[in-house]
């Protein structure tokens, strides 16, 4: 079990591109009643699947485990409630930090977000000039409520900027 | 990924108790919605998590990982719902298939169920003179409702049968 301690926030702008190349991710969450999340993913051929606790400040519990990719797959179309999560992953270091900045696919398309994981809560980190506003409290920015009310179905006044992408 | 097909029956008389040793399960749910279940177990010193589907007739889909023991220990504490399912188990093979009684404890004490893993739906098995009533399609004795309506709570007139242990 780890603690997942990550801050996330819109991404204004399109210069992190030339950083990284994108991974393809597909993830759906089996339905649950407690804040507990309970996720499958497929990341290229590998399958995994990933518990995670009640968000408590910007930590949660999270327990990760490699599983079959046709158990993830199996999950995905049968337990998963629709629509899924897809998306373009992008890895790039900041300072002394990781950064993943996610580019929604499908019902959440015009959503980019990046995150940064933490030793702590207090952490000092280094802010790149493409994170724009901090979304790590507002739940509707969690990829769990993403796959449950999808970016595109917001209300067009609380939607974050769209990202432009050029040609 | 495995597909269950099991029957279940409550256990009438005590005379399996000479066939086979028990061994003690504590297991919990994540609270779910779409009759997914989400669940941790401990038996000894293994930690296992199972997803298993919602029920179609006696079969579902089984998703089983064997997980660290400490994950388990965490996540029954933390993340499943309480009361947790305690019990002691006993394998006995009866003929050419391999019977499991459960002998629940705490709040389910004074159940016990027998169940049959088959290949098919329609497979024929030996039924064992301890085996009484059929509830493979009766929710309420799904263990993860038992830990949800545990049978101490039960009315008394919809009460099975108490087996009562010999000294």
């Amino acid at each position: 079990m780890a603690q997942e301690i990550e801050r996330k926030f819109l991404v204004t702008d399109v210069a992190w591109r030339q950083y990284a190349k994108g991974t393809l991710y597909r993830q759906g969450y089996v339905p649950t009643q407690n804040g507990t999340t309970v996720r499958a993913r497929v990341v290229g051929d590998r399958g995994y699947l990933t518990i995670k606790g009640p968000t408590n400040g910007v930590s949660r519990q999270e327990f990760e485990y490699h599983i079959p990719l046709a158990d993830a797959e199996t999950m995905l179309a049968d337990l998963c409630q629709p629509p899924l999560i897809e998306k373009w992953r992008y890895r790039i270091n900041v300072g002394s930090h990781l950064w993943e900045i996610d580019e929604f696919l499908g019902d959440n398309a015009g959503l980019v977000m990046a995150e940064v994981e933490l030793e702590s809560e207090t952490e000092i980190f280094d802010l790149p000039p493409w994170a724009g506003a901090e979304v790590s409290h507002d739940a509707r920015y969690y990829n769990s409520n993403l796959a449950k009310t999808p970016y595109r179905s917001w209300p067009k006044e609380i939607s974050a900027t769209d990202v432009s992408c050029p040609e």
